[in-house]
């Protein structure tokens, strides 16, 4: 990215008469204006935001670009974010893009860079040439919940061990004694949950045991979703004792599926989600889930963002950073229990 | 608000000769320039900013200001805005407030008319004075769940009616022979949920009942507040047949609460919100509920802020114009039911 100092050199002007222009303060002769403003185009130069913004008198703006307003997750990590952006006196502003990877690029072309000075990216469906080209023109972009620490993405990130999660919520329903899981997998087969399921299946694995690609559905991630996908399941093979399903949203819509067919959740049949909603916690019964360190991550990705947006200040390069957030826990609560002798009402 | 031409009448240049200077376009000498931004500063005008930004290539924006983006009715009202504004190429910018008036006082003076060219405030928990001086800088703003169509708030806004509300809740536990009802009030007495009350109030004195104040509770707007408050409310008096509340979250609270205390829904206690969020189709049972038309809420009020938008262009001046949404309509579901011989077991 070039600096202030590169847009001085190639204008024959001093830096401070390039700011001065930036800001329309002081005076500069109209011809000096415009070859700074030649400059400034040539070099594709973009003025620091949060200096700009500051001494204009507004704070600096973080974007945080979701998929999804309506999933409940979004919403809570959206909150997460703001509360550390908070901190450094950051606004967030939140963008929506509906799964919709052209509302997506349209909003990266708009607002970063114009209206904030970095950006936050949450599953939102985007193409990374699109993001890489953003973080090219000078605003620092970061993925917030990486899927693959071991596969860096080659932007900066932070990461989260969703296949330990998927790993951990397997060895949970196994410890119980169950046998016959079905796997509700909130993606498509190479989609976002894919290590999630990756991990379920290492934990079978490891135990002698199968995981049977009869008791998979993939499914969209939602309630809804999750109830057809476990309908589907339970109707095939009514002898299931457990489901996994790797989002909560979907273990939500399992319960209910299993409450519709007369199965009693958790003594007919276990039920276990990934990342701990506040949902989760509320539904009855509560779910048994695997909770993702959701403040931790938005912490970290605007801390690195942060770092990514002082760097060009301080003349050094970005570069494509990962952080790692601590591992996944199992919450157990009252939808998951030992394989008992099954009292199943008839459906 | 000052317009282009006063602006260019006490420069003493032309409309084009501003405009100019604005957009850092044409050969505009600098004595010129800096006669043109004092007149800019001394009248406190704003330019158009979805002029601007068209010229500058950008979309123009509105910010979209909502108390708690971890309320589901929240995510759920802002797609609404979203699909609406983007018919007409704007982007919503997403401002949380957390129920903070500080802190929805500093998004309105740091992004109002900076970042965005109209401001929606959906329940902000914004000081009304805060408002009106942002209108009066130039930046339209909207009100977009007015909760008392006949006393208008002195700003732009959409009226739902919900006293109305309330009391189509209220006629409907009447009607299914509900004597001894409950109610949750998801606000504090004189708070933003005191039509709804009100109105059930009404629908009680309409058929000759009372209210009882002594089953009345005040409650946070959240599942929680709901079945802490109708724990109390059934312990209190467990002879209750039905609970009314202001809202669909604490009428979810309402039923996990009945069931921790072994009450059926519906065979035992009936229960109603008002709203229609997705968790009240998706709830066991499913929640019967007076659903206000959010969809024609969000896009009368993105249709009323654009039109406020384009007014100063036009030459006239904003108003205090009033919108009303069509009237709540009862939605019956599987958590309400004609009073029975209570069959209900013991707690």
């Amino acid at each position: 990215m070039p600096t202030l100092s590169e847009v001085a050199r190639r204008a024959g002007v001093t830096s401070a008469t390039v700011s001065n222009v930036l800001r329309n303060r002081g005076r500069v002769g109209e011809e000096t204006r415009q070859r700074v403003l030649e400059a400034v185009e040539a070099l594709n130069y973009r003025p620091h935001l949060a200096a700009r913004a500051l001494a204009e008198g507004r704070a600096p703006t973080l974007a945080l670009m979701v998929s999804s307003i309506a999933n409940p997750f979004y919403p809570e990590f959206a909150l997460a974010v703001e509360r550390s952006a908070r901190e450094s006196g950051h606004f967030v502003i939140i963008c929506n893009t509906n799964d919709d990877s052209i509302a997506g690029r349209a909003y990266l072309e708009q607002i970063a860079g114009n209206l904030s000075e970095g950006v936050l990216v949450m599953n939102a469906n985007l193409d990374f040439d699109d993001l890489r080209a953003t973080q090219e023109r000078g605003t620092p972009v970061v993925l917030c919940m990486w899927e693959r620490p071991g596969d860096p993405p080659g932007l900066p990130c932070v990461a989260v061990d969703f296949r330990l999660a998927g790993r951990l919520a397997g060895r949970h329903l196994i410890e119980l004694g169950h046998e016959r899981i079905g796997a509700i997998v909130g993606s498509k087969p190479s989609g976002i949950h894919a290590p999630r399921y990756a991990g379920f299946a290492d934990a079978m694995r490891e135990t002698g045991r199968k995981a049977y690609a009869k008791s998979k559905r993939h499914a969209p991630d939602t309630i809804a979703g999750g109830y057809a996908a476990a309908r589907e399941l339970l109707e095939r093979d009514p002898a299931l004792t457990a489901i996994f399903a790797t989002n909560d949203l979907p273990a939500l819509g399992a319960m209910h599926a299993a409450a519709d067919l007369g199965f009693d959740v958790p003594r007919d049949l276990s039920v276990i989600g990934i990342t701990d909603i506040q949902l989760a916690r509320e539904s009855r019964p509560p779910l048994t889930t695997v909770a993702v360190p959701t403040i931790e991550a938005a912490r970290m990705a605007v801390s690195l963002l942060r770092e990514l947006i002082e760097r060009p200040a301080r003349g050094e390069e970005p570069s494509a950073l990962m952080c790692v957030t601590s591992s996944p826990e199992l919450v157990v609560r009252g939808s998951t229990r030992s394989v008992s002798k099954k009292k199943r009402k008839e459906s």
